[in-house]
């Protein structure tokens, strides 16, 4: 050894014993177990995983919670006894219980190879099954859904309940996209760096304490061969120094490459050192951490009032009926939510009529838009890669939910197949913002004094998930008139770029930034939001047709009139997928009308619904561009697929380094027919976000949605008879606060 | 004389004779006369208006008011006493009285040609006046700005109050283009058919009786030279025999056309004679006609509620102060409101900052899909025809507006100069849906246990306009994080055509129907809704530069990136108002900013609002059919002008029968510099309208809006400080109702 490699050696010996001996009395950076119960609802939980990246409440003081809202006033709940009583219900822990220990016996996992269940859910009985089902008739067969991982092998399984058979239905699979990250694998992930001295000792380069770290595991799209047969995972990390709000320090430049099977670092990108961690002031969004909160009281309190109690039951957990409203409302890991069977009782014949078999988010697509090293790869998908379901955190009532709301909880699968329970996943409510469902005054000209007006009161599901900085807020909201909105709102935290630039004025090319400047030192990137709902729409029965109903500019002939143009309605049935494929133009305007032909009104129009989009944003992105071959069912804002049990999840039942050979975009390229058949509608709801100072820390919620809405479904309008408010029917309220 | 014609004259005599006794002996057709209160707000008015078509409740009941809801809780106010005390404050009862004094006086109007006021309102002191004066100071010379007729004749005259001296600053001006009809000439032409015969006659003939009948004024557009230098209107008529909706009953095909300075019939087109008036079954929407009112109730009683008061203010009558917002508020005849001097406190500095100087609806354009006779013409300017303030009744407590809501008068100005008060035209109240101002959870990967959210506030002003059978509420809604969001919404009643159709299988071509078969004999005719604002944005002062931030894909170079695409903002300033010529595009999407040059954030971002659509439509009329040449301002979505205080009414000052010589369109054509000016923005709010059996015989409310969002305003969220909700702070309520 020359004598300039020993001196290297020696640097990087020493540099490493120092990382070592640091790291060890420093901070202890033991992995924590990962824990069966992942319920952190609670400030003060045990859970392991709860408290494993408690950095910040070793160091400083608890949020004064005597003062902070009130969490959790309702009951908690086991579920230890829940029985499912409804074909749609999810599994019960007494379910998943028995699915657990029905694989514990199973040959498939007597193996020593590492195994994780990535996915647990009720394996819905057939749509005729479930649509025959009336209360009180038994339940069709329960079966599970099972997604596991035995050493590097998937396998999809149907565990029937009652036989207890065991069905492996796809698999082993690898290679062609993973599934959903377990929760165990985040955590794991996020803490696999400080394994490599290399990490650590450019973390203490960077003049950042080890103990300060925040990492988060990042999912790695697929960008080519290089990936294939390995699943793997990017990290990046930031310091949590003197605010919660990590997410506003980030490290720049460090990403390392972990195996996500065996956790080992493959790799380390260094490339910003020299970009330096920007400052903690003004980040930190805690009520308990504001100066003085007094000052911040801009208004009197405000609140939805029902003092004779919510118009809405859940019956047996997840059957809501609210006014003419019936539907089965259920907490998945992956999706979220999902609305079943919503059904609308006519005022005319009294009975429930179907509108949506099921509603439900099938997947995200978040492309960030800055092609450089440790940026280009952050093109997530959140409910295949993380679950948005999974994600969905205990709702906070009062400020998530009014004080009027009910709340569900999520029965969820740790990988270990122990049931855990996400408390207040879901609330329910019923909104007054003060709007008028319909209303007509005459006029003095035409002498009758008429004053009508209706109040619009509607029935809101929520829920929120936090995909690590962002928050996204689900509202399925159902109002009187036959209407269905759902509505996607985006808050939280953003995912930003450290630079060595600190005024705008050091910047020589504006868009080298790839974003804007929220602060010295932080790039607020530029980035896409898509959400993709699946919308298995039945009007009046499953056969249905797509009606591409199109506004178009018809010229007069000489003489004919004394305009020149006018606006007609032509309608086209789409006889194929790809006249269901869908993008929206301002200056070609059309509606879109899901029709039962086979059922009309009694002058005669065919009974239907249409989704009504309203602001959205398209996907710009190369087609060929692997992320968008991925989020190819972004190619269009509108698709419709003949009914396919299989085809649930937008971006593919393997969503994980998938390479987008299993999309909606790929199912609908076949064109089958979708005439007059059962169809499942997609709509894409789009955001583009160019961050701007004031989503700095935390960004003001900003919302779009679209509509499900009856066209010709009813014989008129079905809230033409229901009553105006009346004040003695209002409630009677006092403050008990100290007048201040 | 011969035999043929005598037969012929004598068959024409004894028709006219009968119908002539059948009208003086069946119903009273004195029109009544144009008293200058009209306010109907209460059913018991005795104003002359107010009764002057109550034929229905002639014949029926008046609706029960004892279980109508409660209308005018509040003080019945007569104004006489008000004074103004700001700057922008209308014209108060004592001004309009002084007004009427000095002109009556004026040689103008000493002419026994008759004569009628169709404006009265404050001319406005310049901007530069208004934004120097503060609390305390004198205000600027109060003046009324009056456009009257006499004879043929416009004038448009400046009375300055204090002086007494009138200005003649326009006119005496005819043919290009009238004012907004008065109230009492619109009045008028409802009766002016029954002087003709052949109408009686053919209403008779239709066997439609003649009491029964209710007609409306109809603007007439313009469509060429036969019009010009005469103005006309058209009326139309319908039966509201069995109904108050007798919109739903038109006598169909005949269209009366008027001279609207005499009142004579010119003509009458009578070509529907073979159409049935469809029949009144389900047409009524009036609550006191429902059969069963206890069936009506789907929903238990529910209230916003602030037990402690609301938490704005309105100053001086006018002044609203709201958290952190602060703006003149003014009822207009004209644009219905009009928020001036909106300024949002900054939480760093305290300090008030300018963000729109003046906003408010310039004008409506909503044109009928249907070429032919009685309908080619319909191509309504709701606030430069009819007035869209006019137009807008009282709002109806606990209905229209949540119980915390406080409400405002309008003081207008009738035809011969006397004051009348609109009572409750508009209303202010906090709104709480249970939304969400921003929030973030975060994970248990994170293992911080953090829930923070902030519910989500706003304030609302609102106004509900009937115009004729349409009804759109205008919101102008605030939120504490700065932005503003306009928003109109869509009830009321469709205009519709009478058809020998009773079902869909009868109809041939689909299209020829212009419209959808609502009910039998009943056509919802296609149209479309434009609703145009006026923006004066001075976002931290007048000079202003509107900014188009352009998404551009941009393909990576090889071997540049994993990535093959990516986007990026590429800002335009616009120089000219060519580039601040809009139309909003899915796939080569803007942000559209107004950014103040002159001042920057710490971080050196120019301070801006951006302008946020959301759902729109735009027109797809030839640019060169009439109708849309005097809609010219619906060309583009957006616009920028730079400031011109006659450029306040995007469809020309003077609207009625315009030949579009005077629109946005045509100013803009100048192509005025922009840049660093004193600007304002035109945003226009588009819909169309295929009407669907739901929108009969009342339309449950459709709406949209738009944003004004600050981006790069404030260093950072402006609510980053404020509270979440607390338990004890909200009220104690119960019901006094009987529980049910």
């Amino acid at each position: 050894m020359e004598q300039k490699s020993f001196f290297r050696f020696l640097l990087l010996f020493v540099t490493a014993a120092f990382v070592f001996v640091f790291t060890t009395t420093n901070f202890s950076h033991e992995p924590p177990s990962t824990a069966a119960l992942f319920d952190c609802s609670d400030a003060s939980s045990s859970s392991p995983i709860c408290a494993s990246r408690n950095f910040l409440f070793k160091k400083q003081h608890r949020p004064n919670t005597k003062n902070g809202p009130t969490t959790n006033p309702t009951r908690r709940r086991d579920h230890v006894s829940d029985v499912p009583r409804h074909p749609l219900d999810p599994l019960t822990v007494g379910e998943i219980n028995r699915v657990k220990s029905l694989l514990s016996t199973h040959a498939l996992f007597s193996s020593r190879a590492p195994h994780a269940l990535h996915s647990v859910v009720l394996e819905e009985p057939d749509k005729n099954l479930v649509k025959k089902w009336e209360k009180g008739d038994p339940l069709p067969p329960r079966k599970a859904s099972v997604i596991a991982r035995v050493g590097v092998d998937y396998h999809v399984l149907i565990v029937d309940l009652s036989s207890g058979r065991v069905e492996e239905v796809e698999g082993p699979g690898r290679g062609s996209g993973f599934p959903t990250m377990t929760l165990e694998e985040m955590n794991d992930a996020t803490w696999a760096p400080f394994s490599s001295a290399d990490f650590n000792r450019t973390i203490v380069s960077r003049g950042v304490d080890l103990s300060d770290v925040a990492c988060l595991p990042l999912s790695s799209g697929w960008f080519g061969k290089s990936e294939e047969n390995r699943r793997v995972m990017k990290v990046q990390c930031y310091s949590s120094q003197g605010t919660a709000n990590f997410y506003m320090r980030p490290i720049e430049g460090l990403t390392v490459l972990l195996d996500l099977d065996t956790m080992e670092v493959i790799e380390i990108s260094d490339t910003g050192r020299v970009i330096p961690v920007p400052g903690s002031t003004n980040t930190d969004y805690r009520y308990a951490r504001a100066s003085n909160p007094e000052e911040t009281r801009l208004l009197n309190p405000i609140s939805i009032e029902q003092p004779r109690g919510p118009s809405f039951v859940i019956e047996d957990g997840h059957l809501v009926r609210w006014a003419n409203w019936e539907f089965h409302l259920k907490p998945d890991p992956r999706a979220g939510v999902v609305i079943s069977r919503a059904r609308v009782r006519d005022p005319e014949t009294r009975e429930l009529r179907e509108v949506m078999y099921k509603g439900f988010v099938s997947e995200l697509f978040v492309p960030y838009m800055d092609p450089t090293d440790a940026w280009y790869f952050k093109t997530y998908m959140d409910a295949g890669e993380y679950g948005f379901g999974l994600q969905a955190m205990p709702l906070v009532p009062l400020n998530d939910c009014p004080r009027n709301a009910e709340y569900m909880d999520g029965v969820f699968t740790a990988a270990d197949g122990t049931p855990y329970v996400r408390e207040n996943m879901v609330c329910v409510f019923e909104s007054y913002a003060g709007d008028i469902a319909w209303r007509h005054s005459e006029s003095p000209i035409t002498g009758l004094p008429i004053r009508e007006v209706r109040p619009k009161v509607t029935l809101v599901v929520r829920m929120a998930a936090s995909v690590a900085n962002y928050d996204y807020i689900i509202d399925w909201e159902f109002q009187t008139d036959g209407l269905i909105r759902a509505k996607v709102g985006l808050s939280g935290i953003l995912m930003v770029k450290g630079t060595a630039y600190e005024n705008k004025n050091q910047v020589k090319e504006q868009e080298e930034l790839h974003g804007t400047l929220l602060s010295e030192n932080v790039i607020g990137v530029i980035h896409d939001h898509f959400v993709t709902f699946h919308l298995d729409l039945d009007v009046d029965g499953s056969n249905n047709s797509f009606v591409k109903v199109n506004l178009k500019k018809e010229e007069t002939s000489p003489g004919e009139s004394p305009r020149k143009s006018y606006l007609k309605a032509v309608r086209n049935v789409a006889k194929t997928e790809k006249d269901g494929q869908i993008k929206l133009k301002l200056y070609d305007p059309s509606e879109f009308h899901v029709i039962n032909a086979g059922k009309t009104t009694r002058v005669g129009n065919p009974t239907g619904y249409k989704v009504v989009p309203s602001g959205t944003a398209a996907s710009l992105l190369d087609h060929d561009d692997p992320p968008q071959k991925r989020g190819g069912f972004t190619n269009n804002q509108i698709w419709v697929t003949p009914y396919n049990k299989s085809e649930q999840w937008a971006g593919g039942l393997f969503t994980y380094q998938s390479k987008g050979e299993d999309t909606l975009a790929v199912w609908s390229d076949r064109d089958r027919d979708i005439e007059n058949k059962d169809i499942v509608v997609w709509y894409t709801l789009g955001f583009h976000h160019i961050p701007c100072q004031e989503d700095f820390p935390i960004m003001p919620t900003v919302s779009s949605s679209f509509d499900l809405k009856p066209v010709n479904f009813f014989e008129r309008n079905p809230i033409l008879r229901v009553a105006p408010n009346f004040e003695q029917d209002l409630p009677v309220c006092r403050s008990d606060a100290i007048p201040g």
